[in-house]
């Protein structure tokens, strides 16, 4: 038979079984803490129609989907969940409930150059808040307190999540004349950490025309640090110049302090006004979350409040709040790090059963015994020494072998061993199924940190 | 701006959220019973490199795979689970343990003509179990006690796992002198159910040209009939005639006594000499499932064992045993016969929080507690009047709203209302969290049965 040499695409991530199993308890995690927050699970096609999924027109992602033809149908992979959520809560107006929240985690498409850490396949875990015509604050002070539980107990500790809000930039532009280039200052003052302060204003007076004096006035304003209280505090300075900054500073301060009824420690939010996000899109809270010892791969979760979900599908206001976590780039970033638990359990079972006689009646009795105790069983009935039968427990890290010889079929019992503590009893099913119930200890963390 | 009316494609599933709840709630029940038997989890890419994914060769399947080019690449999204699993396995022999049983749950694509109940997108939930070389006989038992498994904690109640051995047929014809046509009276007995005996043998004799006597002998074979030990032992009347018969006989006679051991009981399976599945992969035990009063629908899970996994990638011996649950057809086929349970909580939260003051920082505390109690809560924020809240809860079916008043606020307390029973109470926040928990009852089966 002729060959074909098996691969996988690069760009795409595939896992051996251990990582996958971290990678699944991550997502698992994931899923229980947006479900906690009374959001609602959905589920979009990977495929749509081009003219669908290009409606808002294409932007520097254009390029990068996957788009074809099969029949007389233009197609395209989503490139994001939110083109989908757009379009389900436009197509479904008048059958969901507002404010409608939704979970989605799927996997979206990028045809990106590739390169270490980038995907072309990857999962997203979304969530979003929408509103029929109006949407309270508490939306947007409620978000973060999500972020920091997710990053929580997924087992991280060190990191920021940091909080700005658009009115409060456009606000602060409108006092200094500077609206109609405010995004492409925006874009500049994101370059600060990445470039410095003198390169900015270098760009902010010569490539954009913006007067010396202003330029200094941007930098001082982003350069605004210190605890949120002494941030909002300074930010009162500005007030009475701009309405649309009065109300920018309210939201920011309402939600600072709501951020602290939800238990958020004042160490993991830090008002930063040189959070911005994008360009049109957002229009209120904004939202970055950095690793604190790895600032250099930047955001791994972001979003922020919209005013506008699905003009160009539908004439209905549709504001909402969302965040994204890139799951399959955080994952890689984890690894990488060596920041993922050595204690994770990853085997595909609790308990290893070992016939070594004929009779497989009784390893087929305990192991439905230990499955209707919720127990995870495997039967190994290959015929191979015992020694071969210990290295596949062991290979597998599999916690418990359960032995099942002559002597312990006569006696109707079994011999349970902890395979990490060498500990072994020969036990009745009932007391062995026991045994291992009481072993089985609390949730291990993905993360550690 | 110009507007883009929004669809979904047809052939492609997108549910509302209840039924989503349903879908999710099945999916979580497969997967959960999966993981008893000690698989372990797997996710592959959606799209692989066309050469990689067709090395099989095409088949039926060939025309209606989504195939396409990025840059230089030639694409295909994966049309099942198997081949991408075969990929995985020849790919990382080295770093795999084997037996190696692995489920997966995912998306697969086939451009089918669109029709009703069919699927372009749907998921597949797959079990196999992969030997080096070899493969005892008891997986080819167990995967039928997990199929029983699967549907009876699903809540089904009515369904027959129907049993062949491809030797025993491939024997039977070996008998007659008809191995060269073998595939194609298969084909033809395929039929039986469906067109009925005499159209069969009209096919057997005059397309096949198989003799009036030898037509006679396979109709008569096909008619054996009754209770599993009846057909055993009329089958043991065709000992001795055939190597290949003899052994498969002796593997539906072990695979049919483990089943039993297994606890599947005897009115859910039956051997059935009319199941073939397909012609050149399967080679021992073949499954098929049905619903006893929905024949027409076909099997909802089918699946067997095969001798030679990936021989398009690697020249290892990789035989296993398998089977497949359409996900998406099934749940669209519970749906249509009325069998989703109208129990299932669909909520997406157990609580809701209904804060009546200007402070919000009462409700958020309760929600924080619920929250970290384990219990789902929203807050719902929206400045509405009460009835409209109430509303809200009762159109997304919350069981519980949690009522923060004037009054309840200076007592330190909350409300709990019973959206079921009407049922409502003036509660300190632990009791009130206390008395959610209590009322959380066992689990509902996603079918009614």
């Amino acid at each position: 038979m002729e060959r074909i040499k098996p691969h996988t695409l690069s760009g795409f991530m595939e896992l051996l079984p251990e990582k996958q199993a971290a990678m699944d308890a991550i997502m698992a995690t994931v899923r229980r803490v947006y479900s906690l927050y009374g959001f609602t699970a959905l589920d979009t096609p990977v495929i749509e129609a081009s003219d669908v999924l290009l409606a808002k027109g294409g932007g520097e992602t254009e390029k990068q989907i996957y788009r074809f033809t099969k029949g007389d149908s233009d197609l395209a992979l989503r490139f994001d969940l939110t083109v989908p959520l757009a379009k389900y809560v436009a197509m479904n107006y008048s059958n969901l409930t507002f404010p409608f929240r939704r979970f989605q985690i799927g996997k979206v498409y990028r045809g990106e150059r590739a390169q270490r850490g980038r995907f072309r396949e990857f999962y997203q875990a979304d969530i979003d808040v929408i509103g029929d015509g109006s949407l309270d604050i508490m939306n947007e002070a409620e978000v973060p307190s999500i972020i920091y539980r997710v990053f929580t107990e997924l087992g991280l500790r060190r990191f920021v999540i940091r909080v700005n809000n658009r009115k409060v930039l456009t606000g602060f532009y409108d006092m200094l004349g500077l609206s109609e280039k405010s995004g492409d200052i925006m874009r500049a003052v994101d370059k600060l950490e990445k470039i410095g302060a003198e390169k900015v204003r270098g760009i902010l007076t010569e490539d954009l025309g913006v007067p010396e004096a202003s330029a200094g006035e941007i930098l001082d304003f982003m350069s605004i640090k210190g605890s949120n209280d002494r941030v909002l505090e300074r930010l009162r300075d500005f007030r009475g110049r701009s309405g649309v900054f009065d109300t920018g500073l309210d939201e920011l301060a309402a939600v600072t302090g709501l951020l602290k009824s939800f238990g958020v420690p004042e160490d993991h939010f830090a008002v930063d006004l040189t959070i911005a996000r994008g360009l049109d899109y957002y229009t209120g809270t904004v939202y970055e979350t950095f690793m604190t010892d790895h600032p250099e791969v930047g955001s791994i979760c972001s979003g922020g409040r919209y005013d506008n979900l699905a003009g160009y599908y539908t004439d209905k206001s549709l504001p909402g709040v969302g965040i994204s976590i890139g799951l399959t780039r955080l994952f890689f970033i984890l690894d990488d790090c060596g920041l993922l638990s050595d204690e994770l359990p990853t085997a595909p079972a609790d308990v290893l059963i070992l016939p070594m006689t004929d009779d497989r009646a009784p390893a087929v009795e305990l192991a439905t015994g230990l499955r209707g105790a919720g127990i995870r069983a495997q039967i190994y009935a290959e015929p191979k020494k015992f020694k071969a039968k210990m290295a596949y427990a062991n290979k597998l890290k599999v916690p418990f072998a359960a032995i099942l010889g002559e002597d312990e079929v006569k006696a109707g019992k079994v011999s349970l061993k902890d395979m990490r503590t060498g500990w072994q009893e020969l036990l009745s099913f009932g007391e062995a199924i026991e045994a291992v119930r009481r072993a089985s200890v609390a949730p291990v963390s993905p993360i550690k940190d």
